[in-house]
């Protein structure tokens, strides 16, 4: 058993939101209740028209969407430019950060997620704690953060970041800032800030509850904003995901009915799980990060009960759950947890 | 209002289907007839659920698409990776092909899509004629070329392609066709072939009339496939692109009745240009490529009666013309050469 739960593990850790792999080994299962991912459970309601997958997306509505991203992070619209998802966004800047230099010394901040680490093509990322930024800043090329950092939730303190961004900016290297989940506290987000050599990445479908979509935003100096636009070309995101995020950005009502929902929801996890005797490690709107003795155990027992969370194979004591989407999903958990205190 | 007209032929002569820029050009316009790409005018319908914009996109759902297309353009799965689009497929490619090697040459055959020669990043790209294959072949690392060509509609020799790409792999070199326009004729396709150093590009969008969705194929041997999927890591496409996708690969009936539909308009698009005294220099059972004396003249004429057409900058004669939707589209279409016609 132990060895069978470890196995699965490995098979999890990788990404959230495989409930196609879970069905497969959790066959018995026929509804699941997915929270492992950071994605809002309550997606934005916006009809794309027909004529949105139809048509070539028109460069004006890239346009148009850009500038209403750029007002809702509070951005320069010039410095903002639509990618096909976060994720593929990071892959390409490490192309294109990577090609301008033969020796590239990339460094990521641990523990983060698993495509920082990816995003490199060829060349092997130095892994540090983010104790360590102060040291890894003048001697790499680009330092890559999540910002609330995920799994973890930590926030990381905006004057290191300054003095990292401009240090390494100083050697022409660049500080990354992943703030895919930083939608549900715009207070919190660098975005705005300009400093030279910072680069922001933003998600769209984490707070919109749309990831399927694949709509992303780099937010970065001017230079690399052309290099990205030259690579992606004239058709960088899909029509329905342009009409989407339009209509999305600008429903500032909406923003702020799910900003409460989400924080809600994490509270009442995080109490849930307090109440059954798990630790929180960490927390953000979107998730709460679970420590437990007997992590492998506990994975299985809520995917034996339908819920589905994320394991980490660096960090054994480790489960991050993600917001339950109604009062079905809520019991369900709430029963699960119960019989695992209880028995 | 010749130079007026020149001007505006530069603003039009990039891509097709820029109808927001067309309306400035022309704000008497409230409808346009866009005939100025090579998108299908019927589009496959298929309701995408909810739920495939809310999800992150299932790699079992991305297996599935590539195996539907697989089977649609008669090649081996395993040789088959979804992309955002065939255009952004193009870079990604020129970037992998490219950082190979220090000194790289590719080459690309004129007249064809734009795109070809804007996918190399810092690289200069050779252009040469078809004609000029057999010199070029030897002497460059990639030599790109569309079948059917856009927009002269010619169909390269497999032979002459088949001892290129032969050619070109045993110096560890690339053949790159791009069938964006293959779909109408499955016997035209080179996607089986599986030579050494074949690479195939597939648009989804032109045939189905679903450009909007961004989604196209790669066919490439497979340290190709293998370092496309580490680009673009877990979600290359759309849920919502999945999920139409792989309905549309998979619905033989209505391939039929759409390859049906292109044809016919095709030809009649030929007679009614014919008809009224313009000649016919290209056909694919997408476009006709037309030529006429007074091109640029032509160009304002039709976009003045709301049809707006492809000229293009590096041929004075030439205009490429979609085909029209309906019957409403045609009579505009009958109506404004009639008039050029007589006047």
């Amino acid at each position: 058993m132990a060895q069978a739960a470890s196995a699965l593990i490995d098979d999890f850790a990788r990404h959230g939101g495989r409930i196609g792999m879970a069905q497969a080994a959790f066959p018995r299962m026929d509804r699941w209740t997915d929270l492992s991912t950071g994605i809002a459970p309550w997606s934005y309601q916006a009809a794309a028209s027909a004529q949105s997958a139809a048509e070539l997306p028109d460069p004006a509505a890239l346009s148009a969407l850009e500038a209403a991203a750029a007002g809702f992070f509070g951005a320069d619209p010039a410095r903002v430019v639509a990618v096909p998802g976060s994720d593929l966004a990071m892959r390409l800047l490490g192309l294109l950060l990577g090609r301008r230099s033969f020796v590239f010394r990339p460094a990521i901040v641990r523990p983060g997620y698993s495509g920082h680490a990816a995003m490199w093509g060829g060349h092997e990322a130095m892994a540090c704690t983010a104790e360590e930024i102060t040291s890894i800043a003048p001697t790499h090329d680009v330092l890559v953060l999540a910002r609330p950092n995920n799994p973890d939730g930590i926030v990381a303190d905006p004057l290191l970041l300054e003095w990292a961004s401009l240090t390494m900016s100083a050697r022409g290297g660049h500080l990354l800032v992943d703030e895919a989940f930083a939608d549900a506290d715009p207070a919190c987000s660098l975005a705005g800030r300009g400093w030279p050599g910072l680069i922001v990445l933003r998600s769209f479908g984490k707070f919109f509850g749309l990831a399927g979509l694949r709509l992303g935003f780099v937010i970065a100096p001017p230079a690399i904003i052309s290099d990205l636009r030259a690579l992606m070309g004239d058709w960088p995101v899909s029509g329905p995901a342009l009409a989407t995020g339009l209509a999305a950005y600008r429903d500032t009502a909406w923003h702020g009915a799910q900003r409460a929902r989400l924080a809600t929801a994490s509270q009442r996890l995080a109490a849930l799980l307090t109440r059954n005797g798990i630790d929180i490690v960490g927390q953000t709107p979107f998730f709460v990060l679970a420590s437990a003795e007997h992590r492998d155990r506990l994975f299985v027992h809520l995917a034996e009960a339908g819920v589905l969370t994320r394991p980490f194979d660096y960090e054994p004591c480790w489960l991050r759950i993600g917001l339950p989407r109604d009062e079905n999903d809520w019991a369900r958990l709430d029963e699960a947890l119960v019989i695992w205190r209880t028995q």
